[in-house]
């Protein structure tokens, strides 16, 4: 169990570590209406895509519990235009509209089960409400089981002694524990491997230089964090054995939609035979497009360019373009490493077996 | 002419534009002793490898002036020590200790010369003095000629309308005026050519979002600051003819050394077939290194890292690695453009034939 956790159901709440506000502070803040959920994830209060998919499902639940809807069909019509809200929170991570369609499809389904048996539209509306926070909590330990069984089957990848390149921040505050490519780094330090990370400061949000980094401190793993134009000359000047990054989607071909630099970093990697692995729940699966040209990719504001820290660092009016993710095709992609197994090329018909019969 | 200098000889005294400041604050510093110019270079008041060659030059006249030496070999002794502190102030741009370099052998060439005809130490000591001091104005106009070649060469290269992308800063500010990359794409600008240039914005230091976000305002060259992650995304969803960079260094066959990040940009360009012109004056070539494995890459502050503008972003103690350049092999160098004129592959012979021919 990791020392913190981003996400916590507590009492009828949800609690969200803010993420803004790390290494320096370590706040929690308390949500109890949907909007409030969408607009943390919108603000990155919490991010990465599968603890946004959680988040939004226990959003979910906050809209289901604040419904006053006297009838089971107006309580369904209630909580899936909240789901549309939460939804359009951040567009790229498809954990997110990956949930929310999870939640809906179990409440829909079971609506007709429901009010056939309950004594009244209360009574089921009710029975529909706790069906979704037992399937919210079920998605928030399937997440955290998840992630351990890839970081567990990824291992066959990594040496005894590694020196790896990582990306973004994928950790327990990616997800709701271990996450994905730092829960692979962090289950190889458990096990005893000699693992050491350099981690990409990640521009502009920098979540590789405050929350990797906070994270590799807390579990005692080798570190260093450089700027993302570095990774080339680390290649160049000595050993690494892999890059590890997660994503936010993949598309049926294998294409990656990733933090913007993952992309760069794939290239450098592909230039010097370094493995370029992905790491991934299979919630982040989309088979729905059939490449990644069809991803949305998220702008988000000049501000996190033109400042860092509240502080401005360009002339006034700098014009800037601030794409929040970036698409790596799947030619440069070595492996995608899923809680179901790492799956190869060529991915148009691995991903496909995966989905079918995983 | 700019309409600022970064480097300004008057009464004596040297006088460099604080580009730590920039672009919040436009203040000059003054300069009349020779080891607060060295600390200038290395503190990076002043920075690009053509204008630490001519500031260092101004340096050594200092040294000259504040001279107390009674005999011409001391004084050939005190400015021999004086050049040795500047060349240490950084150790990667061959501009420094190029320009070092050329100012001491004409004082020992002279030397014999002037004492002979001199009627005393006192009056041949001045004389060198007068002419350290032309020497170095003749290296400050000859910077500017080249940039102002340099970037008239180049032209050949920039289609009428065109999208290039840029790292760090080569502009008026990292020489005397024009400069490298930046001089080019202000050429193509007063010409009449349709260019817009996408500008990485250079961690650590941000020189792209401060100093050309900075320049390219002043001058009206339309411009877009991005991370230096954001340049693959950049050339996969537009058009980009090429990318433009300075450079700190080219050894014998071509390698290039430039700032942190140049080289995953090369390997970018090459994976998108956008050609990778590398601009430099002929000063920056160095034909004793047989390749770029043999360059000294300075690496700087951990600060650069965990801090921007005072503000910490790392945990506390958090491990960096900070080289301030990389080295680009020339396989990945499309052409390098000099004063002299545009030197294409195979550079070993090419820049060979340039530097005994030129």
């Amino acid at each position: 169990m990791s020392a913190f956790r981003s996400i916590e159901w507590k009492n009828d709440r949800l609690y969200l570590l803010d993420q803004r506000q790390l290494p320096a502070e370590t706040t929690y803040c308390e949500y109890t209406d949907y909007p409030a959920v969408a607009q943390a994830i919108q603000t990155m209060v919490v991010r990465g895509a599968p603890a946004i998919g959680v988040t939004a499902a226990f959003g979910l639940v906050l809209a289901a519990f604040q419904s006053t809807a006297a009838t089971v069909d107006g309580f369904l019509a209630e909580i899936q235009s909240a789901g549309e809200h939460l939804i359009a929170a951040r567009p790229t991570a498809v954990n997110l509209s990956w949930a929310i369609a999870h939640l809906l499809k179990i409440a829909q389904n079971i609506d007709t089960h429901t009010a056939a048996h309950a004594e009244s539209d209360t009574a089921a509306i009710d029975s529909l409400k706790q069906t979704l926070l037992a399937e919210a909590q079920a998605l928030y330990q399937a997440d955290i089981d998840a992630c351990k069984q890839l970081g567990t089957y990824a291992q066959t990848l990594i040496p005894d002694s590694a020196t790896v390149i990582h990306h973004c921040n994928t950790g327990s505050l990616a997800a709701v524990d271990y996450g994905t490519a730092l829960g692979i780094i962090r289950v190889a330090h458990e096990q005893g491997k000699q693992i050491h990370v350099f981690l990409d400061e990640t521009r502009p949000r920098l979540q590789g230089a405050s929350l990797s980094a906070y994270e590799m401190k807390a579990y005692g793993i080798p570190h260093t964090v450089i700027v993302d134009g570095a990774s080339g000359y680390v290649m160049s000047t000595r050993a690494v054995d892999a890059c590890l990054v997660g994503c936010d989607r993949v598309a049926a071909n294998g294409d990656v939609a990733n933090k913007i630099g993952t992309y760069n970093l794939a290239l450098v990697a592909h230039a010097h035979n370094v493995p370029f692995y992905v790491a991934c729940p299979t919630s982040t699966l989309d088979m729905t497009l059939a490449s990644g040209q069809e991803i949305n990719i998220e702008e988000r504001a000049d501000t996190e360019i033109t400042q860092v820290k509240g502080q401005q660092i360009t002339p006034d009016n700098t014009p800037v373009f601030n794409p929040a993710f970036d698409v790596t095709p799947a030619k440069y992609v070595s492996a995608i490493i899923t809680e179901k197994g790492i799956i190869y090329p060529p991915y148009e018909q691995n991903l496909k077996a995966l989905m079918t019969n995983g």
